[in-house]
């Protein structure tokens, strides 16, 4: 059941594969009767489409999602809601020479072995980076629920190539803010750095190479008291969701690994009552104690591997002759996948989020 | 459901409060017929074990699990096994004054919220490190059953308040290292640096504070094509496992957020034969790609917040009275729980990997 | 997450609604790389289609399924298979005057409860029988599966209004008599009492009214030893499986209510040795104790209520007014849904079967 | 993870064998400070215990519950409860000839394979009906719970070896002859037929043999609108946890089985409005349309075969030699285990609806 996102009472079952018929998602579990902005969905996987700044592939995905289920008189049923997305524009010949020669850093061999090489190789199959699309259609539809209960959520730009955006401000951010960010091209806090991280992609893409970097996300408006103690906590849900990411190779609630470097003193958040309310004077846990909200923004951070398909010749194995081979990729393929896994890490954490309150 | 640990078909059901009646665990889905070695189980929970040193706590644990069900024989049985720990040494006076002031970096006050103030709040109750308990008496009983098949884990601290250890050769890591390892009384690689941590650690006692560090783990022996895409891969399971733990706060996989600054070609490890199997020449990606393991060591590493519990006085709330107090907190509390939570690291590392091959 | 039939770690997650976008399902956890002859999952769903003997409703359903992911050069992936299925002919003014008084026996009013409202109550919504297309698909998909193993199943027609046909042979059913059944327009085994069924549900028909009935399965094949005792035993995931069939209302293994007259000595199956292999003399328990299979046939009926849609004037509710109303029920129903329910159940018992084997 | 029942976000983890240390359960997901009252806990498992008058085993069990965790102050505190029964009076050589020869209609022979000789034989291990004895703490816990939201169970012997007792009124049940039937040595509804029903089991035990029965269970004080469509509604949840308790056969939602003799325009509940609640003018549907309560009492059956363990020799196999052979079952058995397994139904029904409303 490794595609169904189970998260309490929520479920998100993610289908399809990269050049196969379509892919989507099936949402179990949602509240009946929310009415949900459709264009709002779209403008949220918008974000995720490629850009046009020569930083993503060519590769013009309509991505536009059929409804099937789930909604009606715009409005949420409560009943099971599912999207299709049809792959339109697939180009699979651009995939031929990948079939038996791993791409290092990719599945493709680990995909093979774990599926007796019977899984779909085009374009990575069900591994592809494509197969988020639905999840930020599930995430978009989970943030318009969130977004009725006061919480918000929003994701930017931490880190791309050792450039560095300012954190969020851990004690609270404003919809303004967040508003900003997400209509930005590159989704930065600091408009100051986006430039030099279009730089240092331009310039791994001229060598032929990718580069990784950081998405940081924070969540406002949740109450004091969401989560549980030991494995189904806010820490546990949203690390299974944001390990579901094709890419993500490590995550942090608040200091993370700079707790390695701190004392106690300095790392318990000190609280305090304001207007009646316990509040943090520093939010270094990220909002998350014993795996439960004190009531601060969730903050966490993701690391994104840079992708591992690029244009460089690379030693490899072709794993079906079990001989050593070199591999030459051609094809589409992003320099750095960080601008568009932003609005993906923001989805699923609006469906980890949204899982605990229903 | 917060407390069952479930993974695939395998369940690990964690009970008790730290000044309850006892803690312990149920495990569900063990394959039968597997010879356990109980003297193992509790030399594998001694290493949890408050150390003599003074760095931890004077609380005597005995700590001797009791096995209720699930052997026969000297054997698993397939059926549920549970073990049951008492709590004798508890002193639970020592606590009398935290009830309602919150410590602060403690689960007091959201705990207090998430259970409308039912829980049992003495000693941290359901929050209690000592909840890792059973956890490691789980992850004994499933490393055993692992290490038939070849498969072996080790945990180490790899630092602790800015002092670091070696890290594991990601290529390989020789049983012989792995014993000694875990024979020592503080598990490092290198053990020059045993000392300077064990004076940072004391340093920060004498100041009445604590410090963090990071736990690096390797799992050797996993064979190729162990895991899935998505939300039910090696890293989605390890990590809803390790924030299972009290005080964990990040977990990375391979060069984890090293890689926002490493280039695509040198993040991809390079793939090549070598006796008919296919190895990589860099291991940065912990052995794990698309969710599912490569065949090379699976390497991952996790933060440890310092332990909140300092004997300096805090700046705090009460939260029954809703009102600014301050705090100073008395009792037995070790001044760093890394070196205890190394043994616990590798104890939800075995349950995770386990689920996999059952 | 009511419509994921989640076993084990096999999940089927259906959607749709009876007048929505389209209705189909998400199979996730099939083994990888076993071939699928799509024309006999066409043949399998054909048995549920509707009959053209006056007995079912006139709608004429193509009900192609299109298969949009996990299924590649004929084979199966391993990844998530999807099937859509179009809602085309779907005239849904025909149930403009059902949408406030509720159909007594249906779920209208509950739903409306649940659903606070919001359900899509076109044609009963997701609460429709035509949702049962998809789950025959996903039963047929298993049962190929199965059948590769020497496993194979067979349902028919136990009882309509009164008339019953002869039980299987529980100590073993024929390939032949299986295949002969499923062929069958009434699927019974003795084809004595097709006519008189047929002839009970004319008869109800031309009163306006419906009848209900019996339906039998059997699974020959199963190795001894598959299932477990206690909450995931066989008959608890065949009952989850059965009951998530609109109108199934009882299920029975083996005698089920019949052991309420038996003594012990006659209940309890003898045993022998046959060719080196424990066989039983009879087959009371449906091939089933402790939850387990036992080498024998498994056996279960499960109840089917009349359907509920009938022309007659019927006293209700309108439960918006909420107030007293007459209903009329026009539009097209069957007068007996047992007929189609018969492949329904197999699939179903195809896909509980299969998630013990995977 | 066959020994959880997991419906929702409740779940117990039963656990122990017949004769091992003992046995018991973890409960997870009950709400917090909810005040238990521990004596009714104990009156409820009495009336599971075995009877003074002759019909049922001499064993004289304690089965004093020892609550570990989960339990302060008189109230649940919402982490996992936990109760383990300790095994005293076990005189486990009475089962000493039945390790390898099978006892016909029991699970020796399949849990045999299904461990691979490895689980505990003792009275039948994990499979023993000693294990109710957890099942019934539990659903004491959620019955007192239910309680206090105005929802009551009761069940009571319907038949035992063809003497039926009255059935309940299914527009409704007062308080009174719930708590009547439940205080009763014969938990029936008419008196009159109890001594019937001892003559019946009397007879069968001088005859070496013994007898079945079928257990009826109402729920009252349901609102309109619990459960789901398809596989997580009323009749899903609540067959999974009946079809747990060792012996139960099958089970019936409202007229169950009678539906196959029945007119849709009889099988449907007139609906009409009272007091400007919606109700049924008849329930032949057990309170249940689509898997969702419709406000009248909740009613099934559950068939109970008659007990496998009786004292005639019986022909069977020695599943280790492998060959035929005769058993002569000794050791002390009821000849007749529905009145120790009313209760037992009535607690699991408990467990199966409060898992709704958490």
């Amino acid at each position: 059941m490794s595609s169904v996102l189970k998260l309490g009472e929520l479920s998100v079952s993610v289908f399809g594969e990269s050049h196969g018929g379509g892919i989507g998602c099936v949402i179990d579990g949602l509240p009946s009767g929310i009415a949900l902005d459709t264009d709002a969905i779209l403008s949220f996987m918008a974000r995720r489409a490629p850009k046009k700044d020569g930083m993503s592939t060519a590769r013009s995905e309509a991505d536009k999602p059929e409804i099937l289920s789930g909604f009606f008189n715009g409005k949420t049923t409560g009943t099971p809601l599912t999207a299709v997305i049809r792959n339109t524009d697939t180009r699979s010949q651009d995939y031929s020479n990948i079939s038996a020669a791993a791409r290092p850093g990719h599945a493709d061999y680990t995909g093979f072995v774990r599926y007796e090489g019977a899984n779909d190789p085009r374009g990575g199959g069900h591994f592809s980076g494509r197969l988020t699309a639905p999840l930020v259609f599930a995430g978009a539809v989970c943030g318009q629920i969130l977004a009725k209960r006061g919480i918000e959520s929003c994701a930017h730009i931490l880190a791309i190539d050792g450039v560095y955006d300012d954190s969020f401000d851990t004690l609270g951010i404003s919809t303004e803010l967040m508003n900003s960010v997400k209509m930005r091209e590159m989704p930065v806090i600091n408009e100051s750095v986006a430039e030099k991280m279009r730089e240092r992609v331009k310039l791994a893409a001229s060598e032929l190479d990718s580069v990784g970097g950081i998405i940081e996300c924070a969540v406002t408006g949740l109450p004091a008291g969401i989560g549980s103690p030991m494995f189904d906590g806010l820490e546990n849900r949203i690390s299974q969701a944001v390990f579901g990411i094709p890419a993500v190779k490590a995550i942090a609630f608040g200091k993370g690994f700079g707790f390695a470097e701190m004392r106690g003193s300095e790392a318990n958040d000190e609280m305090y009552i304001e207007n009646g309310t316990v509040k943090t004077r520093t939010n270094n846990n990220g909002g998350i104690y014993g795996g439960i909200s004190g009531g601060m923004p969730v903050i966490f951070t993701a690391a994104i591997r840079p992708t591992p398909s690029i244009a460089k010749p690379q030693n490899t194995v072709d794993f079906i002759k079990n001989e050593n081979t070199e591999l030459v990729i051609k094809g589409r393929h992003d320099a750095c996948i960080v601008p568009r896994a932003v609005p993906v890490v923001e989805a699923v954490a609006n469906i980890a989020i949204l899982s605990f309150l229903i």
